[in-house]
């Protein structure tokens, strides 16, 4: 998607189009959960994607164990097989994206990958905290990326903050909250009082949950990707053997309520920490249920989300917070790691990013910025009056100019003291903007009105 | 760094040892706060870079208003100069790092090096929010990368996640608290109850705030950082020059604590959103003081703190949290835009990034991970007795045991109902593993304890 003429000393020729590019070609084992959504979101964000990447990114084989299934996922215009090896070594393959999971054979498939010059793209947690080295070795030794976003908290990019962003960093400490089961589980424990059995059940039948969840309750998912994130942080192979590792089912609701007294929260945390000091020297790498100050931000990660915190030297403290698993949220790491492959191939290596996310033929110059009129917000109004029962002409008058009012109230004492008058508070539903500043240039003429009206946006953002 | 031989069909070759790689040779414009940051964060932590980078990086050359302070800063191994161009085209210098702030002037500089075909990195947002379209277009002409991580909310790795984790999503909009010292003035504030002036005279007589405030509390600053941000999101040009902005100048204390009743707080946000609806076919582009439930996450962003929200259609809701100002966080943003430009020239395009972060001979094979004796931090103790009174027993018991104890109390009714019997909660201070185990497990003995004692880590994360 790329034109320009380019000069430079030492990069190697670009091509005069980048839309004369080949796509980078994709192969494919396992069509569940993530492989599925992989495959929905890049056709669906083909286009823009492409505009990102400087090249098309196309799926060209997959494997499956039930080629029907996979069909009615994939279409026809994929081939399919029953032989993973054969789309390891597919000639019309440029990446493997292992989406199969396990470790054994997986380990197999990927390695016969590298071997055959391919790149490759998982988030296997479980394969890479235990066959990591090996095939991070194999994939040096053949000069091929193995990129790996979607093993740890999916859709967060946390392996490229560390080994991207932060890298100016000695990395002092990494921990978070990277496990979604356990942390719904210990969320529904607080907040409803019930026991661990009772919580599981719940985070079961929600789907939070698999039929066999001792790899989320034990804390062994969370060591797996503690043991990568440690690596990355560090600068030390992965060390999964070496972790210590509990999980939540010995934690008692009793403690979760005393912790609460105290002014704590539980949370399952993965802790990654240098330790430089007179009684040790070495990493300390651990999984275990742990009270963190009610105050702090990742006592109030809740539910199924996913938080890591990273305390570097120059940067001191960042957090990255997302989906912990979901098919597209990981969907959303995987294919941006194919982005990132696609990008190193073929693109001018000193844009391999360009500038501003996009190619420059995928810049929309008419995509403009809305006047303030067409800002489409909820909306919060202070009208002061010179009565209290005047909230409801205010209330009325504000519904008859279109406004769409969600609640009137008067303002407390506390929050408007000493004798300042009555203030009625109002907040709105969505509107745009036009109709909140007819209504609040009206207001002014309104005989209830005392004095000027505050108006400020109210912004209900997910997440 | 890096030495294994590589077999590869498509990349060029790759030189036999990256040790014998020269280094990335950096000139630098300007040594105030982030220039200072920059060259101390790179010698500090210079082997720990090159690990990560494949290269050393290396500060060549100098540019400065006073030569002696530049020299106090840097010694005398870096040339230094008074004009601004030397650097810029300097015969040795592989990347310019503008760091004078301003527009004008940075605008020629920059432009200058570009056309000289250096690669450009600077933390500069005025400068790419006014001048980033010319900027980036002779970039793209001359083949050269101009990176900006620092532009926007400084050691926050938000220009990468956009420009690279996120690549596989339609962005429906980024919204965020993006000025450090506008959120310093509102959480002074809520939490004293003061007004915007005497807020601003806190900020400012602590650091927070510059003696001309205008730029931060006229939102300008923050429309700068979104308008990068949206482009970025969108693929749209930069269009700082269309971005409606309110700064908090006019908000009034009246209206913090009226938020605050109705169960929201006011936050200068930067909003870009993607409208492709009825109503609108475009983006709205803002900084304004909103109001946000308070139970959401961005309400819980205090302090100089910055957090930074974006909504994909696969992703979900992620969010950046970290530092919205200083020198060495700032440094850590334009470090890792150096490692950036380190990794494009002359490593092997598929290992641009190393799949640990650090090159194979960086990695420390002996860094081991500590055993679970060494382990130092907190802990909670819950300790079943059987008379209330016992609690002065089990803590001086403890105290015996070397274990330093911080806070002992009974668990309430409501933390522990329904006659369990009296229940001692205990927080020590950071101890080792080793002292804890061997405490509870002498507890199990001590005449006074009626059950199992539940041990659990506290962690004291900061952030």
């Amino acid at each position: 998607m790329y034109r320009d003429p380019v000069q430079s000393l030492e990069a190697p020729s670009l091509p005069s189009s980048a839309t004369a590019m080949r796509p980078l070609r994709v192969g494919m084992i396992g069509i569940g959960t993530v492989g599925a959504g992989t495959f929905r979101v890049l056709t669906r964000n083909q286009a823009l994607i492409a505009g990102r990447a400087g090249r098309g990114i196309k799926m060209v084989v997959v494997c499956a164990r039930s080629l029907a299934r996979a069909m009615s996922v994939v279409g026809k215009d994929v081939a399919l097989t029953n032989d993973p090896m054969q789309v390891a070594t597919h000639p019309d393959v440029d990446v493997l994206v292992e989406a199969a999971g396990g470790t054994g054979p997986a380990r197999d498939w990927v390695l016969a990958a590298i071997r055959a010059g391919k790149h490759v793209v998982t988030a296997n947690k479980a394969l890479l905290a235990e066959h990591g080295n090996e095939i991070f070795a194999a994939a040096r030794q053949h000069g091929v990326a193995v990129a790996y976003e979607g093993a740890v908290a999916v859709s967060i990019p946390i392996v490229k903050a560390l080994r991207e962003g932060l890298t100016a960093n000695r990395i002092e400490w990494v921990a978070g909250i990277i496990n979604g089961t356990t942390n719904f589980i210990l969320s529904k424990m607080r907040d409803e009082g019930v026991g661990f059995a009772e919580a599981l059940a719940q985070a079961q039948a929600l789907g939070y949950a698999e039929a066999d969840p001792t790899f989320d309750i034990e804390g062994l998912d969370a060591a797996h990707k503690i043991s990568l994130l440690a690596a990355n942080a560090f600068g030390m192979p992965v060390r999964f053997a070496d972790a210590q590792v509990e999980g939540i089912t010995a934690l008692q609701g009793l403690d979760v309520t005393c912790a609460e007294q105290l002014g704590y929260r539980i949370k399952l945390l993965g802790v990654a920490k240098r330790r430089q000091d007179g009684d040790a020297e070495g990493v300390e790498l651990r999984v275990q249920p742990a009270l963190v100050p009610a105050t702090h931000l990742l006592a109030h990660v809740n539910g199924s989300m996913n938080a890591v915190m990273v305390k570097g030297d120059a940067s001191g403290v960042t957090m990255y917070y997302g989906a912990g698993a979901g098919s597209e949220q990981t969907a959303s790491a995987v294919i941006a790691d194919l982005v990132d492959v696609a990008r190193l191939q073929g693109t001018h290596a000193a844009q391999r990013v360009p500038h501003l996310g996009f190619h420059a033929d995928a810049v929309n110059d008419n995509l403009a910025v809305l006047p303030r009129a067409a800002v489409h917000t909820r909306h919060y109004l202070r009208v002061p009056v010179h009565q209290a029962q005047q909230i409801e002409a205010v209330g009325a008058w504000l519904a008859a100019q279109q406004v769409p009012v969600l609640r009137v109230e008067l303002a407390c004492e506390k929050a408007a003291p000493n004798g300042m008058g009555p203030q009625v508070l109002v907040l709105t539903d969505a509107v745009t903007q036009s109709t909140v500043d007819l209504a609040v240039h009206a207001l002014a003429a309104h005989p209830a009105v005392a004095g000027p009206v505050a108006a400020l946006r109210v912004e209900m953002l997910e997440g």
